[in-house]
């Protein structure tokens, strides 16, 4: 049986798992903004009708100097792209045919775009329940790579790496030659919006990738960035396709970047009903990860609370190709606060039910 | 002085060549269809908006289907890509380090994207005033090339390549185990529409490009797609981001696929409108192309149409890096009526003025 190897788009797992998809479902398999994307694209939404028209500017120089401004870099440390899966796969074109290090449990798509490049791939693997860096045990060998990848914070577990121990990494990376390249597509959703980005004038091995499409809910126009250091983002950037980002997305951007308030607001949020969600399982006896964002992980280990909320339309993801994971945590979203109550629900049906049924 | 590689975006253009900007410009450099988008488009635009919210169908079944269904090819031998541009360049990826053969002139990102995969790139030349392939000029080097990248309806001279020659053409590269891949993003331009696609089953080195975003002038969409045989469609994917398509491009695409009347009404517009354009050039006793499309050359061998036009707000595309043309023929979307005539008008003042002042 395969899987697909991502969240959202729920049909292809009904599918693949021969269970008939409900009329009505909720999907929690896809970390998306539960308050949708700010008010004003929405009150805008017909006047980008007009850069359907044009080519999108393929240098995005608007929005690249509005990031630059935003991160205190300078401009040619930002390549603005059709998405974080873009960027990723830019950046693997860079390392093809090297050898590279995924700090895993790690979102699928570094390790698929590494081995599209034609890289030799190692694992490093992450222990539950903590899911925390061993830096003493990541050093000695990071002299065989020409890069790590990681995310912090951490997709799938929702954990923010310890900073002293991110640091000595990235220190120890310099050191050794190796790219770090650092994934935070969900930053943002922390409570203190911690980011890295400001060490790549001090640590010119450092690439930092970002998502728009997780905190502005814009999935579907696909937005995303990387910030290094100029050199890099120039051999990044001779890969990607002429005008790869669209024109909508670099207007959408350029109003997401001013949008301050909205995010505070969806950090609070999202904070309130983590908490009353990770009291439900406590409540339960069940483990959820210390998660810092929007989503985190909840033990399954007799795996039958997967197929149980999946026949009441409830979608979680599965982690069967997170290595470490195997299918033993579920991974969910922070939704609405009706959703979130829905899958509580659920979850204490299955408990009534005899969870290992 | 290092000019745009492409047209559109005409600010670039002005900057290089430090020409002040008018407030006021008739851009001829992109070659989009001049009737806009289909109504429908626009009378569908506030239902897209539900459609930034998801993740996109990173398989795009439906599009893909529906391109299938059109072109009588079996599903698997359909790609569905982020423009045209990003098709070139994942082609290029299972090319990386071979050696290619791209017919000039020719769209300049064959080559970009060719040399960004390591590739060896040859030209292979055609001349004016006609630009038709000499195919016993091209056949005896064919088993040195891997693949050979040709355009037909050609960009930028607008020459559609004589049907017998691509025939004998496309025979000899599966002799010569060489694909060829044939960029078609203008063939519905054309008056019969006339494409090479359904030759795949037969030939099945044969890889066709598309782009709907010329046709359906909805180039800040990007859309595109490839057809070929299924196990290069295979190859080519893997290294197609995730999600690269975005979820209104998807929309749109399939409302454009029904758009019938539409393209015959695009027709008969541009070739009614290049009538009165190549009527008056005549007059003026200047030589075009044998455009077959929405787009012509028309030479400017002293060069000082091109800094003569831009002044007045009218920009051409320059073809300084097209090889062989070099900047002696300028290339002109045609556009809409009263732009055309600026353009004429613009014409004749430079000829009143002494053409080669």
């Amino acid at each position: 049986m395969i899987l697909p190897s991502h969240g959202s788009n729920p049909h292809y797992l009904y599918e693949a798992l021969e269970i008939e998809m409900p009329r009505s479902i909720l999907d929690f398999s896809a970390n998306i903004n539960p308050m949708g994307p700010p008010l004003r694209i929405k009150e805008r939404w017909s006047g980008f009708f007009e850069g359907v028209m044009h080519y999108p500017d393929p240098h995005a120089v608007e929005l690249t100097k509005a990031i630059a401004g935003k991160e205190a870099l300078p401009v040619p440390s930002v390549l603005v792209g059709n998405g974080g899966a873009e960027i990723i796969m830019l950046v693997a074109n860079i390392l093809a045919n090297r050898k590279v290090l995924i700090i895993q449990p790690a979102f699928a798509e570094y390790e698929q775009a590494c081995l599209a490049a034609g890289c030799e791939v190692d694992f490093h693997q992450l222990d539950p329940p903590d899911w925390q860096l061993d830096v003493a045990r990541l050093i000695p060998g990071l002299r065989e790579y020409d890069a790590v990848f990681l995310c912090t914070p951490n997709n799938p577990t929702g954990v923010s790496f310890e900073r002293e121990a991110m640091m000595e990494l990235i220190g120890e990376c310099q050191k050794a030659d190796c790219l770090v390249v650092i994934d935070e597509a969900f930053y943002d959703f922390t409570e203190d919006a911690f980011t890295y980005a400001s060490l790549i004038n001090r640590f010119p091995h450092l690439l930092i990738l970002r998502s728009m499409t997780k905190i502005f809910a814009i999935p579907g126009l696909r937005l995303g960035y990387l910030l290094a250091e100029p050199n890099i983002i120039k051999r990044v950037k001779s890969y990607k396709p002429h005008w790869s980002v669209n024109q909508v997305a670099l207007e959408v951007g350029r109003i997401c970047l001013e949008e301050e308030v909205y995010i505070s607001e969806t950090r609070a949020f999202i904070q309130s009903q983590k908490q009353k969600l990770f009291q439900c399982y406590r409540e339960l006896g069940m483990t959820v990860s210390a998660s810092t964002v929007n989503f985190y992980l909840l033990k399954d280990e007799s795996l039958t609370l997967f197929p149980f909320l999946l026949k009441k339309g409830i979608v979680p993801r599965h982690t069967y190709n997170f290595p470490g994971l195997d299918g033993l945590w579920l991974r969910f979203a922070v939704k609405g606060e009706r959703d979130n109550e829905a899958l509580m629900e659920g979850v204490r049906q299955w408990k009534r039910q005899g969870s290992a049924s």
